[in-house]
């Protein structure tokens, strides 16, 4: 993990970030890009003033020219800089040196080429100022009117309210602003490098201001994770929503597919497992991302997961149904006096249900359709929606009817009310336009539309859920990397956790197949006898590992053949488990941005043959503890599957609670640690790790 | 599944839709909807005779009317019939008796509402005619401009070459014609109840006409899979990929969802089983249906899955990693010489890599963008791409170079070449539309582009595996529905499965736990013992088995527990199999479409953990068995899992087969089985099936 800047220097680096949003003054350098975004000003009706730097030009874009920012009439809120590298470095001094508090900086060519020099110098530069980029399009407040950024194309409607968009990329800035959603958009922040300001500062900033209904990520790394999760809590806490696309999860993968436990954990995993944490929506593809804005941009989040469904084909409602069980969303059956009244009001050769086929007899007949979905309404449920698709082309009016009919449901009702759309090209401009005026939102693509549903009441639970125990929690654990000094033994390992808390086997080194059925004699039969050794990883691979050993003649003849083996000097005995319902691995990765993951999963063979893992960010809770094993699904095994008795789950989470506080008591030298696996007994029985390896390191030099 | 009409009738059928979608001469019965039907054939220049009959009216759409069909000039190739639905039967029957060959009826009202009678008056009716609908909205051949539906609203384009759409609904098909991703549409048939002529009878017509690039079938259910399978073999033999959308999957899960066997089979597995049988390339959302025919209008399915990609940002590539790790693409990594190539006409802030991010240094310049791709065609691929993404409004001409820079890629090389968009708005129509006519591919969505990519590809392995083997196997069971009668005891079901050379343990029945042991001690020892019984499902849970037996007191008392068991009279003293490296299950579900199903899948706990299962629709061949086998997740504990020993594949596949062979030769009475688990030893060793239930039926009365 990245150094944290001190706490003072970020409160003012976001101070000044404020500014830069709020800008009533803006310094333009440079020459064909200052004088697009100049004209961007204009095209927006920035209020402000606008000024021009350009030693060579009398003039940018109608605005006269300073020959450098220190000649500018007084000191400006926010500067535009899109000059060569080196100039752009002084440009950032001077500023500095004058009081600015902000600068954008579009120039490119800082440490996307891998020269850290010049990002180095530009860091420096800045001091305490909220520099955004280097390498980026910049920052819009549509709200306000205030842009500092590439171009007028980035849009110049200015809403009362909207979503937020923050990326590093002003590529996918431009894809979500020149989409065909009708999204109100509040700003833009295009972050570039952040090498001085980052998505958590961004985040920061927007996170109390009640025009903005959702704050959207697509999040390519984070730098600092302590800071972003200070700033993901504070919108928390502000009942502002954050709603995440995580790029490059196939890279880190592989990245991370280097040992065992790696190729199942790994940095994507600790992703999930922050926005878990924190409260964030994850979203699986990019137009989920979109739609998924929708139901906060409008206010149409349901509080459950319950739907109502018109629609005019009896495909259309099957297709709903699948779709419904493929999200999780649930479609109530109407309760007997509702299907009567229902019934009733709907086309003889209609079937009264849900979803509700209204058949095309219905169709050009607004008031008929509308009463179909209003007497539906008497059943309980926490959003209603109409399916339909309008052709993108040609005379559309025989839709019209169908579309107004929602503008009816709603004035109904204070549930959601969606209209949702086949295709995502399936909803005019207008349509949209006229239906968000009335509070009704336009989902797009019934596959996405159902997955947002779905995953909008998940987070209204997940919301509670979490600000019922006070909300987040932000602290992650500082992990910087360390250099390997090796693997600790199986003995060793074990009773290092075990002073932990951690239940470990009756056990004994032993260096002779009699002293080991000694050893055996002593803690009664049977037992598993283990070769040992440091450095010893896949004793299984090796044949060092023999179990259920019953008789003396056996351990003899078991610690005789490991004995012989290369590398093995002495041999493990260990009292063994007989009567264990289900084994569960437990590791511990470090990871140098995300600080400590702790990830649990089914052991045995299902490890590769299921990779059911789940895994949780330290520090972490019993509780947390508690729902992740719950998630498993081979949490299964330890409820008391089909014949086979429950296990002793209460044991298994205070031994899992026990690593982690392994885990964070070594945090300055533990590198990994790989506990495979944990034998979970019957009820009341508790829980006995039967494995364990733990690797050390020691601070880079 | 339903009686087939005779072939006879089916080829006369076949034949006469034929003629309806040929047709040089239309008459259209009926008030308003007949005149706008009539209207589409003037709007699409029908050059045949158009004929209207009303007997209230003169004239319908300016075309002057008979008062009856028999009244007609001549007897039409096709009529349009939008009446009464007692009227219809009428019509069709005055038709029918005039020797016409067919009819659309869009008159909704019959079996849709429940009522079987007036349907099976309107098939009685139609005798050999090709009747399409009723209930539907139309069929369209947009090649040679005849239309027998509803509305010119669905299209007056004629191009050369197209995908057909097949679908029951006509929401649906008016949502694809409606769709934004110029797709050439060849023929549109929309199915409505599917009393006489069915989607099989349409792919049939469609399967030998070359200028059909590929036919899109949105299935909610088939009424003859047997007809259906015939009429995919045929297309399949044409070279005419299938694609199709399975909807009404959670119901029929839900239907089937009864039996513990049935839950994890069921009828949408048979469906997928359908579609694999039959080459048919299966489509999970609507976008994807609509993408992955795109391939195939415009001769673009990659021969392989490497794909070389083009982006303006690193985002983007990062994403395309992604979303290629995400749907089985592979993205190669540039060898040296190509890299150095590559390094040399890219700016110097860009790395030479695939995918290729070129940095918007390269903005507006199509030489340079076309060269970065082109240099990059030097390594091994099988199709090339750029990733770009039009503002849906405004001025875009800085983004043309972008887009013709593919013109220039396209003609340097014979791989298809794709142009992928950020979201699926993201590619105006002009853009399209120019580059479909340079044989480029525009994919709208990246989620989309890329799952098209990798299923075309894999398409292509499947079709050229299948041809090998000569194509499709076509035949399936006739499976109609059976009255049950009860299950077969384990002994006898084993012994009944054994005669067809399933492999069973050494087995005896006994009345006592005296002759439980000498049956012990007669077979050795370890042995299981479980109660017995007819109807005796879920022993484990009844506490009546008790396995690993190992001296003859073991067996005394759990013999005399079991047979203690209140309904148990018998104990089975089965020789245990003690060496299994994995347990497969087995089972054969009677599916009244679909015929028999046969499921296998990973015993054990994984069986109801991982739901790990593969289905196939009998009859089957060794070679499908084991492909399915090798699909199995579970399938790596059959392969040397870790340091357990292989199993035996060929001894298993053999009993598998037996299974089927069993299955086969009952199909007149089997009602279902279940093999829970076949024990596979060790490789030469063989396998175990060590408890088995069969259920028989009799044929309802």
């Amino acid at each position: 993990m990245n150094a944290s800047p001190e706490p003072d220097r970020l409160a003012k680096r976001r101070a000044n970030l404020k500014k830069l949003v709020n800008a009533r003054s803006i310094a333009f350098v440079g020459g064909r890009q200052a004088a697009s975004a100049i004209s961007y000003c204009k095209a927006i009706g920035f209020e402000g003033d606008v000024w021009a730097v350009n030693p060579k030009q009398t003039e940018v874009d109608g605005v006269p020219c300073f020959h450098s920012v220190k000649d500018l009439p007084s000191v400006p809120d926010a500067t535009w800089v899109a000059v060569s590298t080196e100039r752009t470095i002084e440009t950032i001094a001077d500023l500095n040196a004058m009081g600015a508090p902000s600068a954008v900086v579009y120039t490119a060519g800082f440490s996307e080429t891998g020269d850290g020099e010049l990002e180095r110098q530009l860091i420096d530069a800045a001091g305490d100022m909220a520099v955004v980029g280097p390498n980026c399009i910049g920052v819009v407040n549509y709200l306000d009117g205030v842009p500092i950024a590439l171009t007028p194309g980035l849009g110049v409607e200015r809403p009362d309210h909207g979503v937020a968009l923050i990326a590093q990329s002003g590529t996918i800035i431009g894809n979500m602003v020149f989409s065909e959603r009708s999204l109100p958009i509040s700003h833009l922040f295009s972050m570039g490098n952040q090498s001085v300001t980052e998505i958590a500062d961004a985040v920061d900033v927007l996170a109390d201001d009640p025009r903005v209904d959702a704050i959207l990520l697509y999040i390519e790394g984070l730098r600092d994770a302590s800071s972003f999760a200070q700033a993901a809590t504070r919108s928390f806490n502000h009942g502002k929503p954050l709603i995440a696309l995580k790029a490059g999860v196939s890279e880190m993968g592989r990245e991370l597919a280097l040992t065992h436990t790696g190729s199942l954990a790994g940095s994507p995993e600790l992703y999930d497992a922050l926005f878990d944490r924190l409260g964030i929506i994850k979203a699986d593809t990019f137009p989920e991302l979109l739609e998924m804005s929708k139901l906060f941009a409008h206010n149409g989040v349901p509080q459950g997961n319950r739907l109502l469904v018109e629609t005019c084909s009896g495909t259309d409602s099957g297709y709903c149904a699948d779709l419904a069980e493929r999200h999780g969303v649930d479609l109530p059956a109407l309760s007997e006096p509702v299907r009567q009244a229902v019934a009733e009001v709907i086309p003889t050769i209609a079937t009264a249900s849900n979803p509700l086929d209204v058949t095309m007899e219905q169709w050009g007949d607004r008031l008929a359709q509308a009463k179909s979905l209003v007497t539906m309404l008497a059943e309980p449920a926490d959003a209603a929606a109409l399916v339909i698709n309008f052709p993108s082309r040609g005379d559309t009016t025989s839709y019209d009817p169908a579309a107004e009919a929602m503008l009816d449901v709603k004035a109904a009702t204070d549930l959601p009310c969606y209209v949702i759309t086949n295709l995502p090209e399936g909803a005019p401009d207008w349509m949209r336009t006229m239906l968000a005026e009335h509070g009704i939102i336009t989902l797009q693509g019934m596959e996405d539309a159902f997955a947002c549903i779905g995953k909008g009441a998940r987070y209204v639970t997940e919301r509670d859920a979490l600000a019922a125990v006070g909300g987040p929690e932000t602290r992650l654990l500082s992990c910087s990397p360390l250099e390997a000094i090796g693997s600790l033994s199986e003995a060793e390992s074990k009773s290092r956790l075990g002073a932990f808390g951690l239940p470990v086997p009756e056990s004994a080194l032993c260096n002779t197949a009699g002293d080991a059925v000694r050893a055996a004699r002593a803690m009664g039969l049977p037992v598993v006898v283990k070769g040992h050794g440091e450095e010893l990883a896949h004793k299984s691979e090796l044949g060092a590992v023999a179990v259920n050993l019953g008789d003396e003649k056996a351990v003899h003849d078991a610690a005789t053949a490991i004995l012989a083996l290369q590398g093995i000097e002495q041999v493990l005995v260990d009292a063994m488990v007989t009567d264990a319902v289900a084994e569960i691995i437990v590791g511990i990765k470090r990871d140098a941005t995300l600080g400590m993951g702790l990830m649990l999963g089914s052991g045995g063979i299902l490890t590769e043959l299921m990779r059911d893992t789940m895994t949780l960010l330290l520090p972490t809770t019993p509780e947390a503890i508690g729902v992740a094993l719950g998630r498993l699904r081979g949490y299964q095994l330890l409820t008391g599957f089909r014949d086979r008795p429950a296990g002793d789950v209460e044991a298994l989470i205070a031994a899992v609670s026990s690593v982690a506080a392994f885990a964070e008591a070594h945090v300055a030298t533990l590198q990994e640690l790989d506990i495979n696996p944990i034998m979970v007994r019957p009820e009341g029985k508790g829980v006995m790790a039967v494995d364990a390896l733990v690797r050390m390191g020691k601070p880079q030099t």
